[in-house]
């Protein structure tokens, strides 16, 4: 029996729920590991209940879905057969009084279809597969890790690859192809930015020609087996002057804040709330006289590049063992220059574990 | 002014709204030519009245935005001032009754957010947008053109790649980095089969070796200034069966159905609607004896890779001047193999052009 599955039924009874209709592409992963259906299309839901599960999809996906999903009772979505239909049947066959939904998913114009065959009175938004994927499995923490260490290898390549002229496009790249080189994917489009283009956070790469003496960002990330790493290193391509080797290294030390934080908390076994965390690296730049970060500190990361738990300004979440996250602080000034550094972190067995490793030295290249 | 702003405000008033709050990030795009938003996070929306146009975003994109897209009012988007605040208050000045959503892409807990603030007897879901888009300019056309045409160069270049042992993987990477070497991207992953994975219409390519006397399916595509190309090919790698040749040759056969029943509507100035021009191509492989497609003729194409109009065995859209799209018919044996030959069409002048020129021909390599 697929463990998911059994911690999925335990949840639902917690939840009070007698059936989800899955309909997020990363929670049909995380359940059936089945990572064929793409995002052009809706091809795919799940609909789990105490005793069954079912997989919708149409003739495309049958045979794969028939192959690889061998847990899932399969219902061919038709057009003469919509999946409220079948939901219908399976609701009255199976007594379901309460269906959990993902409302952060599901478009308006397919709840109002559903609605036409279900009354909507049983339904209610659901979170529990994303309580579920938040507390990683020390297997999943792996996948990361490996993610991570591809990643970490991807940067030193990287660095081999500067000299004076080459763009920002031809970085992005080279990167891309040393991964699927590997034989994998990347986990999002990479960010790489020269100089005064790393004033945007999320810098999307352009022809810009590789300068003497001008930071570089890079923000990265590798997809392995479904799981997702992300990683910033900024460099700088030249001499620095000693305010930009400041500025990198206040950077750094408002990471080890947030870092000292968290192990602070864990030592002491107090609870490790996401707000908090935000605050140690955001109010040390700030008291140093930078300007408020346009971001939160970090996010979570696992089957998504961007998942629970958050620390955000106004994250309630609470840091727990076998979560895994960011740590990314940065100082952005506009039009001259963008510096972040982020790395992934789990906590397992109450110690905080860095699970990119790639030096953070002052780099001058 | 921004054309297609005024084409916009053209509809507005036929289709009786007041405004449209735009979520969708192809949308976006067409209506800003800004595409910096990545689909990770929500990060932005347009809210379009009679006489302005806004644009909300967050601070990590506020730089580019503010840079590169010149004609609409940004509002920040921050948690103390979430944008249906925002919208209240512009609804409240501006005097909207009637406002338009994308209920085909906002999510249900968005809208639920929504109507926290706004009154949801004014929300009428819209499809204005698409409806301009379905419709292409000349100059939009020139653009898919240009991505056909390197797909076609790539598809030649794939060609060269054949080799016993290559697997589909390497294929999609060589591709991948032959298109991303023209400073470009690809529109969707590739689909590259060998021999039985065919028959997955959309299979994911794996380790599987190439291996003599096998069918070979390409299903590439290339997204160039964000308007995307999609062609599929069939080939032999080896020397084919009698059989083997019959069946692409059927296919073949069947896309031209396809294409004389489109060019016959022209030429005597009758409706093309889609689900004919779909079951001109499907019974005829459906007389010879095949399986009915488990997938539709053909799909518009542009900033979208599937968007309308739609060729499917429903569909009642009727294929106009100014249309792109694919028509691609299939057959499919389980476990046995898969052929499929798609080109794009573009309906000029009440004339059908096909965009997509690599041979058909029955290729043995």
């Amino acid at each position: 029996m697929n463990p998911r599955l059994q911690k999925f039924r335990k949840l639902l009874s917690v939840e009070n729920l007698d059936a989800v209709f899955v309909s997020s592409l990363p929670n049909i992963i995380y359940l059936t590991n089945f990572s064929d259906f793409t995002t052009l299309d809706r091809d795919g839901y799940l609909f789990i209940t105490k005793k069954n599960q079912y997989i919708f999809t149409h003739g495309i996906y049958k045979e794969a879905v028939e192959k690889k999903v061998k847990d899932f009772t399969l219902i061919d979505i038709k057009r003469e057969n919509p999946i409220s239909t079948s939901i219908k049947t399976i609701i009255e066959k199976e007594n379901i009084k309460i269906l959990g939904f993902e409302s952060f998913d599901l478009k308006v114009n397919e709840y109002e279809q559903l609605i036409k065959k279900i009354d909507k009175k049983i339904l209610v938004p659901t979170n529990l597969i994303h309580n579920l994927r938040i507390h990683k499995s020390s297997d999943e923490i792996k996948e990361i890790k490996k993610a991570c260490e591809l990643g970490d290898k991807a940067f030193g390549f990287l660095l081999k690859k500067l000299k004076p002229g080459i763009t920002e496009i031809e970085l992005a790249v080279e990167f891309e192809f040393f991964i699927k080189s590997h034989g994998t994917d990347i986990s999002f489009d990479s960010i790489i930015a020269f100089g005064p283009n790393a004033s945007k956070p999320h810098h999307v790469p352009t022809n810009t020609k590789l300068k003497l003496n001008q930071f570089i960002l890079f923000d990265c990330g590798v997809k392995l087996n479904n799981y997702c790493s992300d990683m910033t290193r900024t460099v700088f391509f030249g001499k620095a002057l000693n305010k930009q080797m400041k500025d990198y290294n206040e950077v750094l030390a408002s990471q080890k804040e947030a870092i000292a934080f968290i192990q602070n908390k864990l030592k002491t076994e107090q609870k490790i709330i996401g707000k908090e965390v935000d605050a140690a690296s955001r109010n040390y730049l700030i008291e140093k006289g930078y300007i408020s970060m346009p971001h939160s500190l970090g996010h979570g990361i696992g089957l998504e590049v961007h998942e629970s738990p958050r620390l955000t300004i106004l994250s309630e979440e609470v840091l727990q063992n076998g979560m895994v996250f960011s740590i990314e602080p940065g100082i952005y000034l506009t039009g001259k220059f963008g510096i972040r550094i982020e790395d992934l972190f789990a906590i397992e067995n109450n110690k905080l574990i860095q699970l990119t490793k790639a030096s953070k030295n002052f780099i001058e290249t």
